[in-house]
């Protein structure tokens, strides 16, 4: 039966209501559904209550493909979306005893005993088909129902999205079995707000058979091509792409840092693995962030070899040779001192590289001169240092995060060879 | 008139429906507003699209007091927002050529030219009152139809919580003028999911005019203590939230590290201030994410000195003063290195805490005697040494977060005299 929508998402929670949680439930299920080249036509939140969730799923349940709920199978008397599902659906409630088993047994294994109120967890609307859930008790369910296919998904994130995995995707992949659409992602930094705008512009309307989105960054710009549903035949999407992919090559150049899901410090890494290359940190303002970037990368180990968080003047002197003197004349936000920390790691560590930052992030500590948000950062290497000067905008953390990517960035460039000190 | 719900948001947009985006929105808003003593009562999602808009603000502007509407509101032609709002409330559009002048205006001061695209931000549904945007192009607008105050906002999120304080959270308090909600929050951690599920259970019965979200986080279960409405007076409340606490911290102790929203490092960053006491770091696999957390908080200049992260053997040696023989006998994921390693970076830098955190994050390089999440994490001090062995679980991201929070509250604990070494 053709139905006016394909995927609906209910969640459930008066937390999520009350800002107390953001799961990201939809932006994790929006992601892997269009993997499988299903989308997501609307969501609905609501609190638990079991008059609003019957009334929902009543109503969406004739409308959509596919109903996801989520949230409000826990033991407590809070927990109302198995009963909210089942009376939605008109079906009864029915106890299932090996499902009563399996979370008995999951007790046992994590070492605690399943109370009178975590029975609740083994009712069912009539029909369903229940979902194991191998990180928790709730299990979930499935259920047919007026042409739809019901289910129901415990609310923790890990919980949930093992359960998306395992047993809903494939579920789904089944009900509506669609081609993946076709898309491809570019990752640019350092290109103007305007520039991308008008780009955007003159390529969505030569590429009428794409859309294009962009979606701005705290420090950057990802844009994601995607294939319109029916405009040309899939085999002529690929070339049509290349060519699409050779003018945003030709009008952003290395502004791209990657195609394709991987991140900026994944970028800077490989680079820096491939060359058999070395990095070592000193910092001052950013804290660790820009080591902790660096080591977010599994492997990292092979090419990042130490990060000094130098945070008070003493610091700076004793463990990265900074010059007294440069700090008495300059401060420690200064070009020199950048350069002198930059330097210092590299020299101690013997690192092909040593970038270094250090800056104001506020909110105190400004001055007319050197106001909240100046930021020195820059690296040093065989060809000798490169030091930028920026003014970051924002509350602490942007300031910081954005040093960061700048510091990761002009890595990047030099490492191409498309910065010269 | 009464109407029977209160606010409802409406977030628009297919790259919210397909996961590109996380905006928070649902999250702040419903945090600011709770702060006002109004709640949202239901959430819609819908892509770009007019008729999807329209239908949902021609049904739900009927229903509630307060609709906001957020998103779609840039100058692209997929911007269809005001289009689907006034076509909902069945309102024209017109053109205000005083916000078309502030619109040029603002390209003016970031050194741009407004495009004819942008003249389409200066449309609103007839009768609306356009409202500021200070961070970007697109203007919001509040119209009042058929009993409900509609409103729009652009999506960008620093755009969204700029408008949302300035101009939306007071016309939703002269709207809905309700008493701020009473309510307590409670930050715990170490306390077990067992004997949370069994305290919550009999508080919530003895406490039957309060309602009692817990809330689990990476490390750690945060407790929010909220008033239902109309159940006893309001001055009562405090009493009897008063003596909730007083069973609460029999029971949890220095478990709760914070009764309001301070997070763990400001606790602790708080406590070293008050003693006039110093910390300084050393990380292997955490890389900086302990340092980063640390100096996530402004002022942690006074008692953060320094962190190294010695990611190679060679800087674990040459900055830390780690033995060589301790490495090569005991491996650097031991407790011998995790403590030479705290005592060096407090010996080098003089501080009167060292903290240290050795372990192995994955994905790869777990064996069968130091498998993937081992991790030694612990301090020393005046009065010695105190390290720890956990094998945490969890992907990459996780163990790292975990040892990091084990970290921070073995700090906490020591500096409250509630741990021993």
């Amino acid at each position: 039966m053709e139905r006016s929508s394909d995927v609906e998402l209910l969640m459930v929670g008066y937390e999520l209501l009350r800002g107390d949680r953001n799961d990201s439930h939809l932006e994790y299920l929006g992601r892997r559904l269009l993997e499988i080249g299903v989308r997501i036509d609307r969501v609905h939140v609501v609190g638990d209550d079991v008059k609003a969730i019957s009334e929902l799923v009543r109503e969406r349940h004739q409308i959509a493909a596919v109903l996801v709920v989520t949230g409000g199978l826990g033991p407590t008397h809070d927990d109302i979306t198995r009963d909210g599902v089942a009376e939605g659906l008109g079906l009864p409630l029915v106890f299932d005893p090996s499902q009563w088993m399996r979370i008995k047994g999951y007790f046992e294994r994590v070492g605690r005993e399943a109370s009178e109120s975590n029975r609740r967890q083994a009712m069912f609307p009539r029909g369903s088909t229940p979902m194991d859930n191998p990180r928790g008790t709730a299990p979930g369910f499935l259920v047919e129902a007026g042409g739809c296919l019901v289910t129901a998904l415990p609310g923790p994130p890990r919980e949930f999205r093992t359960m998306v995995d395992a047993s809903l995707i494939p579920a789904v992949a089944r009900r509506l079995p669609r081609l993946p659409v076709f898309s491809r992602t570019y990752r640019t930094m350092g290109v103007g707000e305007s520039q991308i705008a008008a780009l955007l512009e003159s390529l969505t309307r030569e590429y009428d058979e794409f859309s294009l989105a962009s979606l701005p960054h705290v420090a950057g710009v990802d844009l994601i091509l995607r294939a319109k549903p029916g405009t040309i035949p899939p085999d002529s999407l690929a070339r049509r792409a290349d060519a699409f992919e050779i003018e945003l090559d030709r009008e952003l150049g290395h502004k791209i840092y990657a195609k394709g899901d991987r991140t900026l410090e994944e970028t800077v890494g490989r680079m820096l693995a491939e060359r058999h290359a070395t990095v070592a940190v000193a910092e001052s303002l950013t804290g660790g962030l820009l080591g902790t970037r660096l080591t977010d990368v599994p492997g990292s180990s092979a090419y990042m070899l130490a990060d000094v968080v130098a945070y008070s003047n003493e610091a700076k002197v004793d463990f990265l040779g900074v010059k007294k003197e440069s700090l008495a004349a300059h401060g420690a936000v200064s070009e020199i001192v950048c350069r002198e920390m930059a330097e210092g790691i590299r020299s101690r560590t013997g690192a092909t590289w040593g970038i270094a930052t250090t800056g104001i992030a506020g909110p105190s500590g400004g001055t007319a001169e050197k106001p909240v948000g100046l930021c020195y950062y820059g690296l040093t290497g065989a060809e000798g240092p490169d030091i930028r000067r920026r003014v970051f905008s924002g509350a602490r953390d942007d300031v910081r995060e954005r040093v960061v990517w700048a510091s990761l960035f002009l890595l990047y460039e030099r490492l191409l060879g498309a910065a010269r000190p």
